[in-house]
């Protein structure tokens, strides 16, 4: 494959006008790269507008962003004018499958082949995305999370078609532009982020439709325990710390019986000395050679400003 | 029933050397309150201090509190000595069904009557906890998150032998001493808060076991994605606002369809009219008269801190 050098990439061509699209507009721009945006028709001008301004005030929070009309954005209502030089295209078409089959047909005869095309889908495979698509093989999915302009993760991941040297370009093109990329194993329907959140969602919707819980009763219990402490330690960093010395070793060894437990729908996986083992060193993997004190006092400073900023 | 006037609660016995018995006492010194541990025996002593002391330097940062040696703490190696004039306690005992039932079934005995036990188990019910106590209808479960000295939520439930005046009690007592406590309307195994985070680990652990993800991909995932977003907003509201003014029920319609794809193991309830409304009712409570704009700008405002605060 001969792609465009990462380090010349200047001009991004983005599709989509919603939330999605804006979000990764709004990004891009901050950090001064040009965008043609494509928008399907001219009543969402205003909208998308005002997104891009709701998002210049966090950017400039966290980056050293210029004025947003200082930067370099051109709309266009014509998708093969939008696309016309342009070194990485970003798609954030709506969610509907035959509508992006069609599309990445469309894209993969007008867009030159050294040209990589992202998906922003939320769960679809680009194996399946990329059916009608004459030139598959630079097509990847990069799944940003709402707001895409605030939130780090990039999940990427390619499908059949599509060459390693397309995803190791597109891993390397959003760590140049300071978001947090996660390359995946392997090509699973809804990705890691979705997959663990839409768990999550699925069982509060059970519980709202079983009157366990009201949705507002969910919203309290995940902010007010899980949450904050998931944002400054993942979910099997948390467990390895709150389990002192011992680690993920003694949760899974003093845990592992609740497993069989109904304290959720879904049944979990057997816990075999494999996964046990999986699940311990890839935790020592995360901490490396910090100490559990360090650990649990790291926590517990960022744990103490997150509930400050949750009092505000 | 005769119980203990919430205001006059001075003393507190608890049980348990753990990290949750241990960051309960901390919690309880740092609101002005008297402590009376017990501890299984004295080998665990320095390791509870320990616990105390790391708990103290968060605690020292969100409350007015004094020094942790002018607190009012007494050791104790004999378990009917400490719960003697005591005026109310927190059971924090090992995750035994049947250690826990012997347990209640003594304090069932020893403890007066007007005095409120509660249970910190993680996901038992108190009706299976209480089946050996004389005295269940003062046994409540008063379930706190990891750890308890600084996330505010604590989860209340009676068992069916449980008076609904001391579910009240405990409520109110938690209120005044400035946790978030949040009465459940059913007794369901794991409660809402660990419902919820079970649901997303048993996907997390699926995804291990199937080399989907690693452990450190899924923290990567968590921290850089849902989690950070989760801790301003739950589940709910984020969802809500993610989708403009349309809000919940725009979400709902949009993706309910893919509440049917196989984005987790956990299969979803069906998304009848009635679960719908339910969701959508629900986050409109949640936000009252607030504006969509609002909402996500006040969202955005603090995860630009929650991410300043994780590139620490």
């Amino acid at each position: 494959m001969d792609l465009i050098n990462k380090n010349d990439v200047k001009t991004i061509g983005s599709i989509g006008a919603g939330p999605i699209g804006a979000g990764w507009v709004a990004y891009f721009l901050s950090q001064g790269l040009s965008v043609k945006a494509y928008l399907h028709n001219e009543s969402e001008e205003n909208n998308f507008y005002s997104m891009l301004r709701t998002a210049w005030v966090s950017l400039k929070k966290l980056y050293n962003v210029k004025k947003l009309e200082e930067t370099n954005l051109e709309i266009f209502f014509d998708l093969s004018e939008c696309i016309k030089k342009v070194d990485f295209i970003q798609e954030s078409a709506p969610e509907i499958l035959s509508l992006k089959q069609s599309l990445y047909k469309e894209l993969g005869e007008i867009v030159p082949k050294n040209v990589i095309i992202c998906s922003s889908t939320s769960g679809m495979k680009m194996t399946d995305i990329q059916t009608l698509c004459k030139t598959p093989e630079r097509t990847v999915v990069a799944h940003p999370f709402n707001p895409p302009y605030l939130l780090p993760l990039v999940e990427i991941v390619g499908g059949k078609k599509t060459k390693e040297e397309a995803v190791n370009w597109v891993y390397d093109f959003f760590i140049k532009i300071g978001k947090s990329p996660l390359v995946l194993k392997k090509e699973i329907p809804g990705f890691i982020a979705t997959r663990l959140q839409e768990a999550l969602w699925r069982e509060a919707l059970h519980m709202v439709n079983n009157n366990e819980a009201t949705p507002e009763q969910i919203d309290i219990a995940l902010m007010n325990g899980p949450a904050p402490r998931m944002a400054i330690q993942g979910q099997c960093l948390a467990f390895h710390v709150a389990c002192g010395e011992g680690g993920m070793a003694t949760n899974l060894d003093q845990f592992g019986p609740a497993l069989e437990l109904p304290w959720t729908r879904l049944k979990a996986p057997e816990l075999t000395k494999k996964l046990r083992d999986k699940m311990v060193d890839g935790c020592e993997k995360i901490v490396k050679d910090q100490k559990f004190q360090n650990l649990a006092s790291e926590r517990d400073k960022k744990i103490v400003e997150i509930i400050k900023i949750q009092r505000k």
